[in-house]
């Protein structure tokens, strides 16, 4: 469909026609959910064998009972395996709860109560502000608005965030103190930074001393495809600035969306600078269910045989959608999308101020996406042209009927919009 | 032995008795830890059947797949047991991580950052002041220490903390923002807060309107005796400031020190400030260790039996202790030791200036004790006369053995000082 073919009258001939389509969907009165990343009970079955642990003896080689106190930084084999995974030195693997939204929240805390390596602790400063690309993830945008730091939205393309604006707001502002990022298979548009992008950031100067990225690498190794982008290990020998990175990752898309288990890898000296504080903060993560997941993940081939599993459930749900976005509005200008190899999201452009209303539309018609706004921080889309698309979590037999409710609701919104100019 | 009736020459004669006994014992070179209150493996045996969960299906009721996201507050069914156990209604228990520190930190953290239910972030006061009951337990002060917050030391008697103090203190500085009290079985002394001492604490006046107490219920149900002492349930009608309490348990020494889980009580105003943050800090804390633990710890009946269990593990340990103390300081005024009904813990009291020395005689004679001064804030303890001894962890074989040290390390320095004088 190219609409800038059509005249005015064959505009509202086809909204019109939209209208008819999505109103017989509104009386199908469907429940149908592409809201939230959620995994489905069927990648969630291929982990059960994790819980098959009653007779485990939990002794470590040396026969030290992990069922006690003590390992702050986690089980010696977990921190292994993911060592192995990550391409990075055991030595610098925190590993911690159930999720890694929360090591992020206490690395931010820390920063904002005792300050980063013995700088000042941002609580002490007038102004922090972080850099945020955009699309991006509502709850680091959450994180930051809760400590009050301000957010400064810099474009998100196919690359990676506008690196020449970057480089330039890094440089001249010290107020500047961070940046978060989802570098593979961001969330939402399911693009990998480039070597370039990721060169670039390792590499730039900061007026801030403290500054930090929270590379949040969610999607490390969730890839639909083999043939989907590798991300550079920002942890290299070319990395000028290893204090710059803490990475993030968690199976909670892995194993257990509710009882995985987290990481946190950064240098030597930002790990020995958070040391001191965790030692205050806990005596130690779940080792108990550490210790389940060194058993199950195993190695690093291992993973890539079990996210294959996961990859099987979950391409054909991406393919779904695609497939009627293609059909509908392939070459339309109005309405584009991302077609990723790998994460949990697709991301659908609209004309500007259509996005609310498309979601709005599909409401009606029974089909629940996420809020307006919600990948942009403060849920401020002054464009009003993001929707962000969640397959995994619905049946793969309404996977249909959900495509046909959010085709024909972008169909009428951005007819509608035509026909007011 | 009662020193007081020794001549000088007498003194002499039974320090050199008391050296002997000692170089005797460092001959041995044992390897004995009396430092920590870690559970026995005997102990932690008796939870295994909580992992046998693989057949689980993790479906609440209603048919909520656990595995899934959702519920930051916990299971409900483990809220249910648990506000059961404890008293208190499932609305006020937020379910945490592995262990109730974690909770008390973030508490805090919160508090130092955003402020306690509006009011100004500690991070932002000049001082911030807390009452430390003393002896006391020693991460609670590095909690304290690390959010840079005096300290101000109260004498803990038999009954709990000195009132007459505590209230004389608190009504008169407002930047007397807290305290900690371990309530029942007390870490180090074992001794349990009378109801007129929680009657005082729930009624006194304070300067500060945002002044809290961290009420670390840690040995809830951690009974030796079946006499043991109750402690008043703060969260009852007759509490008139039902918001000055956070209440905090967990399971570390009811199921695993490495895995169980945590839990935090408190009012509907305090429940309702902290979401606000917390839903910026976590997607869900681990329900499927949550869910175990509601399987497996049923309710307040199942508890019991359950900790009568530990206590028949712990409870020779202790009277081991007790009894050679007995035997060697009846009626002695220079050597003082509590013999509680619960809990992990003995504390001895010697002459000032003895305590360390007794500690470093035991670790020459191959016994770990908790470190001199670990029951005082920034371990200065003034007088030199608090040992902390945990007998759980050892090996019941090896109990008398420990005990030989502990006395005869108790006699050395004990009259090695009289000596002196």
């Amino acid at each position: 469909m190219d609409y800038s073919t059509l005249s005015t009258e064959a505009l509202q001939t086809s909204l019109a026609a939209a209208k008819k389509r999505h109103a017989a969907l509104v009386k199908e009165k469907l429940d149908l959910d592409l809201s939230r990343g959620k995994p489905c009970p069927e990648q969630l079955d291929l982990s059960m064998p994790l819980l098959n642990i009653c007779n485990s003896t939990f002794k470590s080689p040396k026969g030290t009972d992990y069922r006690n106190y003590g390992f702050l930084d986690g089980v010696p084999e977990l921190r292994e395996v993911l060592a192995e995974i990550l391409s990075v030195d055991p030595a610098n693997v925190l590993v911690g709860g159930s999720n890694s939204l929360n090591l992020m929240y206490d690395v931010l805390s820390r920063a904002y109560c005792f300050g980063v390596c013995g700088a000042t602790p941002w609580c002490k400063l007038p102004v922090v502000k972080f850099i945020c690309p955009v699309p991006g993830y509502d709850r680091h945008f959450t994180l930051l608005e809760t400590f009050g730091i301000q957010m400064i939205s810099v474009p998100l393309g196919e690359d990676g965030p506008d690196m020449d604006l970057v480089e330039e707001l890094v440089a001249n502002d010290q107020n500047i103190k961070g940046m978060f990022c989802v570098p593979r298979f961001s969330n939402p548009t399911g693009i990998v930074y480039s070597d370039a992008t990721v060169d670039r950031l390792m590499n730039m100067r900061t007026a801030a001393t403290d500054f930090r990225i929270f590379w949040d690498n969610a999607y490390f190794a969730h890839d639909l495809y083999p043939d989907a982008p590798q991300l550079k290990n920002v942890f290299c020998d070319g990395n000028p600035n290893l204090d710059r990175f803490y990475m993030f990752v968690s199976t909670s898309k892995i194993t257990f969306a509710s009882g995985g288990i987290s990481a946190l890898v950064c240098s030597d000296k930002n790990f020995a600078s958070m040391h001191k504080y965790l030692t205050a903060q806990t005596i130690n993560y779940d080792k108990i269910n550490q210790y389940a997941h060194a058993q199950f993940l195993q190695s690093k081939e291992n993973l890539q045989q079990h996210m294959a599993k996961h990859a099987a459930i979950l391409r054909p749900k991406f393919e779904v959608i695609i497939a009627a976005l293609r059909q509908a509005f392939d070459g339309c200008k109005e309405v584009r999308w991302t077609e990723p190899k790998g994460g949990y999201f697709i991301t659908i452009t609209t004309m500007p101020r259509v996005a609310h209303r498309v979601i709005e539309l599909c409401k009606k018609a029974g089909l629940k996406l996420t809020e307006a706004g919600c990948a942009h921080p403060l849920h401020m889309d002054d464009l009003d042209s993001t929707i962000r698309v969640a397959p995994s979590y619905a049946n793969i037999d309404d996977l249909d009927l959900c495509a046909s409710v959010l085709v024909a609701s972008l169909e009428y919104a951005t007819l509608e919009e035509l026909c007011k100019k």
